[in-house]
């Protein structure tokens, strides 16, 4: 470091990025205060110079050319708010490889190469920082690594993606179904044009391998993770979920088991007395038990340019300590091993309650069948609802919560009860927390 | 540091005291692992030995005697766990004062005496943490001081006492008087025999304090507080309050206004749609606001051996880091500067929306002598409440609540209420969120 100054670089000025460089213009007396480091935006890198952003960057150096930045000796810690695959990935590892510390939000990049980056980042000494990819402005990461340090983590129960939380809560609050939600969350930007990536789950697993990574201090992969999205949740079961005390949320699953790591993504059902119940609108929450610290949560804006900005410039001055470390010292509170591969159990190992609603006609002796078979595959009914049939031939839900039953058996109850002519192809399998 | 080696000593084994070194017995393969530090609990001063901790101290030092881990050379970090004053106060001053780290969970030191602590830390190069004082083994310190550095803080809503939360739970739930439900709280060990502390305000207030100073980079008077405790509500009030769609906690309250802090302890009528409404039990919750990140809240137990002991462990990795900084360097995260006086206004100047109950005989005009007062103050009448009275020279209660007025207004408007014969003196004034 010189003298106490701390000089970074922001590749890409888009909605991220511009809160970032917000905050440093703005809070720069604040954080010279908190932190005694006077920390300087020294340039952006950005190819549409033409959006208005509202900001004063007269003392800041703005390029078009990321190799401004990436190539600087000055530039201390490089912000990537590009996002995506490329050129955000060959950004970030040049930037590594030029022993420049790295903040990024880049929740699908750390994901799914976080390995890599991780490994460029150790053999290079310098640190890869993402506290803004998980929660937005929520400081869930540093929680985790730091406030919770002393607790083997035993479960995370997280609503990590506002779009579906936003969607949800609107079909719960105001009887709309998925799509009318849907259009109006993108009506009001909280969804994204193509919505598959938060609405199928994905995102909130991206951000699930990294929780889930940071607390077993090994590399989780992406891929091993169980996702289901939200988009077959009918208006329907979520009254149904209503009269039974139940609030639907998708839910990032961790939970430490004997044989491994529990890890999914799907639609849960919570009972409303539970706090994650009354986590509503685009707000995310992630609430995480310790063997010592007992049940926490962690409760904020997941997204958006202040929040996020937040989160970012959070993790800036973060690293700005390490510039006062001896030679050769390495922060140590940051380990995720890239090295070390973590053990996950696959979904048909896993147990839970769940809701299942059916479709069927109004045929005499249909429910015998249905629970006869839940029965032989070893599942109990804990309560059940059948509305009558006004009309022959039409189609009536049935909606069942059973006791605590394994995921394989729940495949082949749900396989024999297909073949049921009676049954209407699109049933729902929902669990239940 | 010696070789990466952190040793510690513990000053104080009782139930604080015994969860730190349960912690650091169980969890120093976990602790190494992500922290790359070996962390050895070398030393153990208390008086007592005769209790079962169901620890084995066969590698630790234990004595009766202080000055063993005060004057260790090898002892890195010291843990008060004793708790009060003294001699808590002159065992943390000396460990300053030899180099040493300091970890406490006393919020009545920090509270009342932390700038002469901070002083002596700082002109030792040493620091002094304490997360676990406020919210136990929530991370809210930590959040404050590192997650959103980058945030001027707006407010802050506390539920900070556990104690409270509980006996307010059970009165909300359960419809117990307050005195009965203390008698629980006790019975279950949430209250002491002495409740004035945590019933009365004045712990919560303790951790404002603390609150208050890490946000505003300054030192705040604990003094300074407006502080006023639970033990005038009754069942009656908690039914109104519900009935108006209200539950009632006590909460502490920072807010940044024009002329500096606006700080106070009391009970607080809180929307039940609030997230804070729906904190029940002994747990502790803070809400906070900061101007990038919007509205967070934290979570979590607010007292325990274990949960506190998370959080002590938590400031003893943190403060291992200041070993590994260049020599003359010091963390910067940690600024409470005991020098900066922060202002804070008086009581009087806040404006609130205010709850009133009154017992009143049934007499003509009652309710227009009242809201004649009231109107004559300046104060409007938002919502009101009054009962039949089922017998003559009965007593009953009017509720009302107002839009927002002035303190000074308010105190004014009571003085001449109190002056009708016709109300009964025990009225109460309780402050709307």
């Amino acid at each position: 470091m010189k003298d106490h100054l701390v000089n970074i670089g922001i590749i890409g000025l888009g909605t991220v990025g511009t809160g970032v460089a917000r905050i440093l213009l703005k809070q720069k007396e604040l954080l010279h205060t908190r932190s005694a480091l006077t920390f300087q935006l020294k340039a952006i890198s950005e190819l549409d110079w033409s959006r208005n952003r509202d900001l004063d960057l007269s003392h800041v150096k703005c390029t078009t050319n990321a190799d401004d930045i990436l190539l600087d000796p000055e530039i201390d810690i490089v912000v990537e708010t590009i996002g995506g695959y490329e050129p955000a990935f060959s950004f970030i590892c040049k930037a590594l490889q030029n022993r420049k510390h790295v903040v990024t939000a880049n929740k699908a990049l750390i994901a799914t190469k976080g390995r890599e980056l991780f490994k460029i980042a150790a053999a290079n000494g310098v640190d890869l920082m993402f506290e803004a990819s998980v929660g937005g402005g929520i400081p869930i990461i540093k929680g985790l690594r730091e406030g919770l340090v002393a607790n083997t983590i035993e479960s995370i129960y997280g609503i990590l993606n506002g779009t579906s939380n936003y969607i949800l809560t609107r079909m719960h609050q105001d009887e709309l179904e998925f799509g009318q939600a849907l259009q109006e969350a993108q009506a009001k930007g909280f969804a994204e044009a193509d919505p598959t990536l938060d609405v199928g789950g994905g995102d909130a697993a991206h951000k699930l391998t990294i929780l889930a990574s940071i607390v077993s201090s090994g590399f989780v992969d992406f891929g091993s993770i169980f996702v289901e999205g939200i988009t077959a949740i009918t208006k329907l079961d979520i009254n149904f979920a209503k009269s039974l005390g139940y609030t639907i949320k998708l839910l990032a699953i961790y939970r430490l088991v004997e044989d491994g790591l529990d890890l999914r993504v799907h639609p849960t059902l919570i009972p409303n007395s539970h706090l994650l119940a009354a986590v509503n609108q685009e707000l995310n929450a992630i609430f995480v038990k310790g063997d010592f610290v007992g049940d926490t949560m962690f409760y904020g804006p997941g997204a958006g340019e202040r929040p996020t900005g937040s989160a970012i410039v959070g993790d800036i001055v973060d690293l700005s300590q390490d510039l006062l470390l001896k030679e050769g010292e390495q922060s140590s509170k940051r380990t995720i091993n890239p090295d070390v591969q973590v053990k996950t159990i696959p979904i048909s190992q896993v147990k839970n309650r769940f809701y299942l609603r059916f479709f069927t006609l109004d045929a005499p002796g249909i429910l015998s069948k249905i629970s006869g078979i839940l029965g032989d595959c070893g599942i109990s009914i804990s309560s059940m609802v059948q509305l009558e049939a006004h009309e022959k031939e039409n189609y009536v839900p049935i909606v069942l919560i059973t006791h605590e039953a394994s995921e394989a058996s729940m495949e082949k109850a749900l396989q024999e009860i297909r073949k049921f002519d009676f049954v209407k192809e699109n049933f729902l399998r929902l669990r239940v927390f």
